[in-house]
């Protein structure tokens, strides 16, 4: 039987574009004829009964703004089996029987283990690091794609003016998409990514001496947070060529700003479809991006998916950033 | 046998990216030992000779803007049997066995010719208008959506602060795509294509009406360039609703500006893979993208593909912004 | 004796920073220990007593969004002398001794009617066309100039392209500093303003024929609002020249988008000096720039001085952009 | 008598807007009926007689690009006796008479230390941290400002979505104009400038608890490059407060990216100015913006003025910010 009165949250780091999740779930909730309510602060708010009804006008003007309206908050108490039955304990005295859930790999353990209290939990990928094995795409990334790159973009403008080699380390801890879009997408000589080890020598060096033979004389190296040991690279660059050589690591700005047409877009299906889901009396399952289709899969499988990365951008990017 | 000497040219309408595609083109072109040309005003160059063969700096610096650095341009008299025979001569001449066309349907055509004159030829989609049947994506696409995206965002600002009503006109002569997807991304109350006719009462009228009646007090309407009739239906809004209604035509704003990223990475890799069908002595291919892929198409049978408009996320967007 | 409670409002067309102006009043009334009220949707607000208390919260989030979150509208009726009586009964109801009204020139007239009445009622400048004559700078010009050059930057990428000529039509009906500033910062071939009439042969053809002959093959003209007939002109040049000519009309983008760093500074500098004025009992002022300095003038004095349009920099324009 | 002959060149930092002031200079030149060279890589080109004759496309299409076209060194040769007349014996064998230095302070000395040996030369203020005495406005501060101010706005999307403090690093050795403004524009708690000295609990710890007594839960302090310790002192708001303060340094980020309309128009304006003295025989000044005016200085009455900071905007800023 379908969700009657549903909730929706934003957990862990936020993204760009969960905003248009939110309103997505909520009016698709509207619009179907059910109750949805709001959830303050993550799971913490589900606990501690932190939640707002919501109408159509309650997600209006918040599609276009980075960050999350409901905030987010880590919640340890949430992270245990009490935390969980407290959780499905108030969801029923608010008469909630569905919860939306949009966040990352920790997010959906948790709403795996809500639906097994018996709340259908449904989870929506939103991340900017694209870390989710079971999608294509989570929400945040395109937006942290071209922020990372129009700001490497500008550090370019004064790479260039000084003849220098800069290396910029942008966001993904394990996961080295970021760095390989935006390594493409900047024109970097080297992108540095954690799922591939690499050699000072021939993936630094070496190609930085290739490239000064065809008479390039400024260099930007991208590397991924997960790589790290940014600043102790540019000091081996300097020393090791003679190049000047400064490091930037890009933080926090990665994470907001107005979402791209493209998160606003996805995440929108996004929330649709999994309250689609919830519509159908349908629990524990992650909605996903294959190609441009909105798909979903069971939280448990998803979570055991390898992620694989693109060997061949890979070997794209080398050829063309010489 | 696979080709030894290749040109690239750009096509009828500029889009953004072509240049990410041009230094693919020439990147790859080069690293597999390949003579490149650049060739200049499309067709025309091809005509009359004028291109300049290029290495590999000669790319530097042109991927973050817009625009085509070969410059594009209408060929009368490329499109007559004589002016295939003559642009196939001149490659002859020059010793170019394979040329990479980037351009829309039109340029694909002369690409299919060209390759009947016995010059392998490989079409690149780019067009800001994503009206290509057999492809998901073309170059010049994203950009498009997010500048359409972005200048609405400014006109909402106003049109919220007045209590107005905007009706914009973005681009899409045949084909709704950049309505659709602007028209989500900034939750436009009404989105007007070209392949699914309107009834202004139902469509436009009634949805103000419903929306009104939820206490919102300014509307976005996004028309396609192929509805027109931008000015008349603002005139007919305001008429029959009595609320103050402005209408704007993007216009050409949003063929221009430094590529998004997904412009970059994905015109790199169609690039990449149009030399790798030329290596492979393979001409009269289409690359196109499908899902994440990149792939290619016989160009006759991709011509006579029918386009798909998607109904789903046009219910969606109805859904979503009300 | 200084205001112990004011009131501010937005009226007329809605400009980016009038929201840091808002922000700058309310945050300096009350930690000048006034109270202070936001008024909605103008003077109609004023006579309709549609105003709510702020207090430190009220403004949070507010300053870098663009339009008015306290929106604005015309009023004809408090545009007689019934409706001003009415205004400043209603501010004696509820105890309010000073407002600040952030407007143009029309919203100054009030602001001195206001004050004939008795309550104290001091004028900031905003609005995107820079054409109050007693004050160097309006709130909202500096994003309009940004946000009109950005559009023209996006389109001379198409223009160069194709070798064509882009006749742009940006905003100002008075007043062609908008047209002037963005001329020079696009390059602009001509720039036509409403201070200054224009000879076809002289300023449009012989420059673009002039220019020719340096080898230049695309040319952008800025036209102002005020001069018109833009569509017009674009055929003219095309058929004079045999240049392909496109017309653009930037319209209203140019009033929305995030407010740039001078208009939010600029802003919150006046919206200071304002309260500071109310504050030691004095009112019929307008709030004014001259170079860095924040001054003040008389509001009667203020609506008679005459613009002076800038010859010295028409003339730099004219002689940098061949 | 005029020069007849004269040359431009970029020096020390690169800083957006150059590239508009080159052109104005090349453009300036030429429609004077001089000769004019474009020099290569600062007083280095000088030196080495890197430098190319300019006509009027030469400068074509680079205003709207960031860092300069003629690039940019530090020339420890030129800054001794020798140097200087090397330069000048290169000058004098290329019949140079006039030269236009783009730079700082220290690039002002080598303009004074031409013109000792024989060379008119002018300095046009270019340097992003607007840290020279005799001028309200340096050539790429806006960019620079506006480039710190949205970067900070997308901090603060993930800042107030976790109910986090952020502390932000921006430019400025000896000169707070950059956080001081970007402060004020970003809604910054605090700003940190090294002109004034800053106590720890009064001017942080005390105004974050000030602003949570009214209800705000995340907080941006803005620290000069001058103040340092921008990882420590977020150490220490975490440890004293409990909340969670994560430090950001914004870094070369703020040297790039297209200049703002302000930066090209003053670049634009100053570089004909430039040419203007040469062109009446006059060396050894700075041009300068004071209030919207362009003026000169003696370069070395210029380089003995004190630097005034605006006391009255940081109490602003303190008032408006909580």
């Amino acid at each position: 039987m379908g969700a009657k009165c549903i909730a929706v949250l934003t957990s862990g780091g936020d993204a760009p574009g969960m905003n248009a999740a939110v309103r997505a779930v909520v009016r698709t909730g509207l619009s179907f004829g059910m109750k949805v309510y709001g959830v303050m602060r993550g799971y913490n708010g589900l606990l501690h009964g932190d939640l707002k009804e919501m109408n159509m006008r309650s997600v209006s003007d918040i599609m276009q703004h980075g960050g999350t309206a409901l905030f987010t908050a880590r919640s340890p108490e949430f992270n245990t089996p009490e935390g969980v039955k407290k959780a499905a304990a108030m969801c029923r005295e608010k008469g909630i029987d569905g919860v939306v859930v949009i966040g990352g790999d920790g997010s959906f353990r948790g709403a795996r283990d809500l639906t097994g209290e018996g709340i259908l939990t449904i989870g929506v990928p939103g991340t900017i690091d694209n870390d989710i094995a079971c999608t294509d795409y989570t929400v945040g990334y395109d937006t942290a794609l071209n922020t990372a790159m129009e700001m490497i973009d500008r550090i370019r403008d004064t790479t260039e003016s000084h003849d220098r080699c800069s290396v910029v380390e942008v966001m993904g801890r394990r996961c080295g998409d970021i760095a390989l879009n935006t390594g493409v997408a900047v024109g970097a000589l080297t992108t540095l990514v954690p799922e591939i080890p690499y050699d000072f020598q021939k993936d630094v060096i070496d190609r930085i001496r290739l490239a000064q033979s065809t008479g390039k004389r400024h260099y930007i190296i991208v590397v991924a947070e997960g790589v790290g040991h940014t600043q102790e690279l540019a000091e081996r660059i300097q020393k090791e060529t003679g190049i000047e050589t400064r490091a930037t690591i890009l933080g926090h700005v990665q994470r907001g700003g107005a979402p791209t047409l493209r998160d606003r877009v996805v995440a929108s299906r996004m929330g649709y479809h999994a309250v689609e889901l919830l519509q159908n009396g349908i629990g524990n399952r992650v909605v996903a991006m294959k190609g441009e289709e909105i798909v979903d899969f069971d939280i448990t499988e998803a979570l055991e998916m390898p992620r694989v990365f693109d060997e061949k951008m890979y070997k794209v990017s080398a050829v063309l950033s010489i």
